[in-house]
């Protein structure tokens, strides 16, 4: 019988990774934010708010926040990690020696290293050497926001070990913040990474001018696709139909606020790529996970016609037209085949 | 080997009954819209508009309309229909007489009929007297408005008879409107009933201001659910995640011009059903359909709590704040529970 824990850390003081330390404040942990910005640290610990992040949110006063990574990880039996996906290895490994034995630590990130082709647990295992039954990854249709305005949502907390996620689940569980257990790493893992990439898509077509059907339609063959490249790689079927997968995808591309479905809205519109990372203030994660998720289907013998449309768009100079006549010219006749 | 269609006709002069009209027009068929109203046809058949359901649209010239159902549906092979569903069996056990022999009838309307729990495909070979084979149903995400500029859309089309199903695709297909076939009816129409109920229900959820992880969990739920309903009653799993299932949820659940939805957010904000009747200009399918769907799901010992949570507030004055923490205290711990 594990004791429940006391005290947590959460790397990286972005939208997520704050939203993420109020949910632990809020379920009665004590929680430190390890930021590299000190001003954003510093009006963490004293004002109780991240104006850089989540403007005009009130965070629990009990979120502390420092750019210390010692000072956070010290005693911390759960280390949650919300740093840049393409980074997080070169931000992780050198804090290795820093992380408590026997802590517990959860990935908060959502994509696919682009140098290894690997997925999130994956990285935070080799840059931590950490065995399997210590990792744990957090997704759902979980809008930071929506979060730290404290509106219900429910999650998906998975790790191959039950044990390790019921504790995960259980030190964040809150009045509006309900976490399910899954032991589908893979799967929760990937339809992190690939509805960012179908969210581009989505953001395409609506940038393009198509309405409503066309958006339900990109998402319900998106979801297929992701779930065609997840049974191919050893995952559950259930984990795409459910809060990772379906609720995720369809929390992201329904939203005017998700970084990588605006940034497919000015792509649509016929703005460059380039022009349109500065207009969303930043390269969405999908733009980068498209090229490796595609190479992983690849790699598996799965097509996945358009997470490749958004490839040949994004970095292969596709016109957005075409993109739409080769997704509507797909010679299937029964749904399924 | 059967021969093309060449006239068809289409019983209903609403939005998707006039919309479906000019999708048979562009792929090539001759077809008349029956209706009840004499300036509504009036309207279609001289200017090519319909301004009452479809205003600013222009119709494809070659849609014609009478109030008179004799001239409809003389010579027609293929007859549509999209009349009130609770008035279904009314409206058509008199023009039986009127079909002719071999003529294939394709269902447009979703929902399930009041006084006997039937599915709207039942309905109409009870109204009809009809074999099977001579039935198909088209359903997916297909908001009439968007069909009606001529967006790309895709559909499907199910009838027990994979024939019946190929011929009424190629009937109906053009270079924006692409339908798949399906031979499973039980699970397309259950599909097209269950979704204008969880519409009410997200509608209740964003009226009660709750954001988009919340309606996107409702939906990722309501699916679940919908699916389960379906395997009791023999359909297929795979309906369910396609484009009649997901496809068409995630475009109603969308779209502001969903009335299902539109009713739910009056009621969400505190309004009576009444006065949200009123409000949203009719009775919204998913009201009537809700009651019926879960007679239905206790016939089969299947629980549907979402489904059963709208009826309590739609029929038996359940609090929407109760409703809310009945849906989100659910005992669940793992994920499929």
């Amino acid at each position: 019988m594990t004791l429940p824990i006391t005290r947590t850390a959460v790397l990286g003081a972005g939208s997520w990774g704050t939203t993420f330390a109020a949910v632990l404040a809020d379920a009665g942990r004590e929680v430190t934010v390890w930021g590299r910005r000190a001003e954003v640290c510093e009006q963490i610990d004293t004002e109780h708010r991240n104006e850089r992040s989540l403007p005009g949110i009130d965070l629990p006063r009990g979120v502390r926040a420092t750019t210390e990574a010692a000072q956070a990880l010290a005693g911390a039996q759960l280390v949650a990690v919300a740093v840049p996906a393409q980074s997080a290895r070169a931000t992780l490994a050198p804090l290795a020696p820093l992380i408590e034995p026997g802590a517990v630590v959860v990935s908060l990130m959502k994509g696919v290293e682009l140098s290894s082709d690997r997925r999130m647990s994956e990285v935070l295992r080799e840059a931590l050497a950490l065995p399997a039954d210590r990792v744990a990854v957090v997704s759902g249709p979980n809008l930071a926001r929506e979060i730290a305005q404290r509106q219900p949502t429910a999650t998906v907390v998975a790790s191959t070990d039950e044990g390790t996620a019921q504790r995960v689940a259980a030190s964040c569980a809150s009045g509006y913040f309900r976490p399910y257990t899954n032991t589908d790493v893979v799967g929760v893992e990937l339809c992190g990474a690939v509805k960012n990439v179908i969210a581009v898509a989505v953001g395409i077509a609506q940038g393009r001018g198509f309405g409503h059907n066309t958006m339900a339609t990109v998402i319900t063959r998106g979801l297929a696709e992701i779930t065609r490249l997840g049974l191919a790689l050893g995952a559950d079927a259930e984990t795409f139909s459910g809060l990772a997968g379906m609720g995720d995808l369809v929390a992201t591309c329904a939203s005017p606020l998700s970084r990588n479905h605006t940034l497919g809205v000015h792509v649509g519109q016929g703005t460059s790529l380039e022009e349109a990372v500065l207009a969303t203030g930043g390269t969405a994660e999908g733009v980068k996970s498209s090229t490796s998720v595609l190479e992983l289907a690849v790699s598996v013998g799965v097509e996945m016609p358009i997470t490749s449309a958004v490839v040949d768009v994004l970095h292969h100079g596709l016109p957005v037209d075409q993109m739409a006549q080769l997704l509507l010219a797909r010679p299937h006749k029964a749904e399924r085949a």
